[in-house]
């Protein structure tokens, strides 16, 4: 049997397409956010990383990293275990009453990332609820979808966003039957926003159960950072809240919040949960300060949003395709793989900008972008550099300004 | 609806059926391992955990702290993305080059967990060659059946570790099928080991790819660390090999490691590894020490298996029903949920003692037992203690002793 066959040729399937992936290599350097050191072949070189979901830069938050520095040394590296086998430390414990305090909710139950949360959170509230039918959006997150899949439940897909295509769906399921409804707050390839209010409005109608995926608005959005839901007052109305600890509050992990038998349940049956060691209590200590830090101050998400407002006024300012929408996430469409992988290279090679290009099966074909990710810390001249460094890139690809005489 | 019932009704079943989990809440200590402080209802109180699976405590070495608290100290808290989207750090990098070092293979891929590791690697690997026929362990992780699972191929079970049944089943499956062996090495709730070589004897003669866990060996086994493997001398027969970094190394993660081809296949096409945040580099530098010096230093090895030899002797001497195997998994057999339970909870509340019980379904139902793994760190006085207060709880709980004449 020739098994090497079989992987040289998916990987030169991938080469043909144009998607395979080189990783570029990074330091981060708390003290230079978001500045990093990019390991390229011809050595070290510094970096304007624009493309991280670090979004607040509280990865370098000086208490976070303080509260992982002096839980390591007093507790180790590792949590030694799963949760039910000598992994429960008290770090892990607390973090699950502040995320619970977080999201108003009775209860909150932490997994190794955001990924595994959905995966396995979605999947096991489906399969305790018998002939359950999920409803998913369009446009839900891998994560997400592999939940779904997971679950072995019936699923219907509704057109992302599509209240009538959504409320037709729970209509023809019938009101006795278990629902669940599963989408996004902030989409984060589009920057686009979910109508939660107007979903939870449906589910109280039909009498479905509402799973909403916070990623990327958790720490971001709200007074006290509780994310899209609580930006318009609807913690309340949610039945389970999913988040990660990854990007807005800048540590690793993910979890759900819900009602107290919920979270027991989940904790009880998720296989992804029980067969698992536990996250470091030293990460869970540093997202524990993360959550509570940003629980008290609103100074993050204000500059947040004045750094994102800026850099968006800029780019459109030079005629540079930005796809608009209401959130901290500025999409620069290019719409063809290629020149998407050839100006992120430019970028890197010639500016010292970091920005990944978005291709499919991330997004769909045609819509190839750069995703920018402004944060507090990028300043005036990053934006202006930014600015000028995209323009030029545009234009030595002759890719297509919005309006040709801002950017002459 | 009324929802609330159907997780009422999940949660009243496991009460039923005494299978209900209450976690203990442990404060590890770096400086006193394997001594932790235990929150019990009545307030904290020292204990010695006797359940860890930091096998070789590398978890507080102070190498492995201090790799940890720099790094995060310098590169900050989080990774700050996925590995393709700004979260490919330098630390990450080298860790997978200390992997592949020491399995000696070609390359490593570092997943958020060994569970993800096996789940989204098997799944990978099996999805990638057509009409894959998957031969898996009957006694396999979780973790492993979830990855089988996922993968849509199609399975048989072998009986465990039973070579005819395996080679039948090979015999049937053809030459020509793609065919995918998975099994573990270290299995870890007997303790038992595979017979790794003539596994790949028969996987040679039938055409068979390899993939082996050996999460419960990798740091503990082998000259250099680098599992049971390496211990019977079959690195180079194994295609892929797959293990963790929480439990020999202390820390959290898992990775597999392999030809270089399949490495960067499954880097480009495992859904659970693409769209999640990387490990943090804090973390992957924590790792990578552990592993560099478990390659160099061979004195945590031997300490261990003498003190796991120590503590087999001491348990058997006393008439306690150890279940014998060959490496450093200790299972004292109860055959009871209820009184495995109540076992461990005696020895909590009455000396101080840290075991958890293991029932259904982690093992079997009648197979309930208390798991003990001794590390280098659990000292004669230890051991001593550890034996009085079993024989003592046995006696209580009037549970049969092997050689009554011993424990009188
Ligand atoms: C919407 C969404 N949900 C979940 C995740 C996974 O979270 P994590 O990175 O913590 O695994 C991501 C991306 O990483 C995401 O974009
Ligand atoms: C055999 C086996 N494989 C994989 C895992 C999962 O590894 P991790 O704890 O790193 O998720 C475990 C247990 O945790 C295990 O026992």
């Amino acid at each position: 049997m020739d098994y090497d066959s079989y992987f040289d040729e998916a990987l030169g399937l991938l080469h043909k397409e144009r998607r395979y992936r080189v990783f570029i290599t990074i330091e981060r350097d708390a003290e230079r956010f978001p500045r990093a050191v990019w390991h390229s072949d011809e050595g070290p070189r510094d970096v304007v990383v624009w493309c991280t979901n670090d979004y607040l830069g509280m990865g370098r938050h000086p208490q976070v990293i303080d509260a992982m520095v002096t839980t390591a040394q007093r507790m180790g590296a590792g949590a030694g275990g799963t949760r039910n086998i000598a992994g429960n430390s008290a770090p892990i414990v607390g973090l699950e009453r502040a995320l619970a305090e977080l999201h108003r909710k009775d209860a909150a139950l932490v997994f190794t990332s955001g990924y595994v949360s959905n995966e396995t959170g979605i999947a096991t509230i489906a399969k305790l609820l018998p002939d359950c039918l999920i409803l998913s959006d369009a446009q839900n997150h891998n994560s997400m979808i592999e939940g779904v899949r997971r679950s072995g439940a019936e699923k219907v897909i509704f057109r992302h966003n599509d209240l009538e295509h959504l409320e037709d769906l729970l209509r023809q399921a019938g009101k006795t039957r278990p629902k669940l409804i599963v989408f996004e707050s902030v989409y984060s390839m589009d920057g686009d926003v979910s109508p939660i209010h107007a979903i939870c409005d449906l589910a109280e109608r039909y009498g479905a159960m509402t799973y909403i995926d916070e990623v990327h608005a958790a720490g971001l959005y709200g007074a006290r950072g509780a994310g899209y839901a609580e930006e318009v007052d609807a913690l309340h109305r949610l039945d389970v809240i999913e988040a990660t600890l990854a990007k807005g509050f800048g540590c690793v992990g993910g979890y759900i919040a819900a009602r107290r038998n919920i979270i027991d349940a989940v904790r009880s049956h998720a296989h992804g949960f029980i067969f698992t060691t536990a996250l470091p209590p030293a990460v869970a200590a540093a997202a524990t300060a993360s959550v509570r830090h940003l629980m008290e101050s609103g100074e993050e998400r204000q500059r947040h949003r004045r750094q994102v407002a800026l850099t968006k006024g800029a780019l459109a300012a030079a005629g540079l395709p930005v796809k608009p929408g209401p959130t901290h996430i500025v999409p620069v469409m290019v719409g063809d793989p290629e020149r998407a992988k050839q100006a992120s290279d430019m970028l890197l090679a010639e500016h010292s900008i970091y920005v990944q290009p978005i291709n499919y099966p991330t997004v769909a074909r045609g819509t190839e972008r750069l995703r920018i990710t402004p944060t507090p810390f990028h300043d005036a001249a990053m934006i202006e550099h930014l600015t000028d460094s995209l323009v030029a890139v545009w234009k030595a690809l002759k890719l297509p300004f919005v309006d040709r005489a801002a950017a002459a």
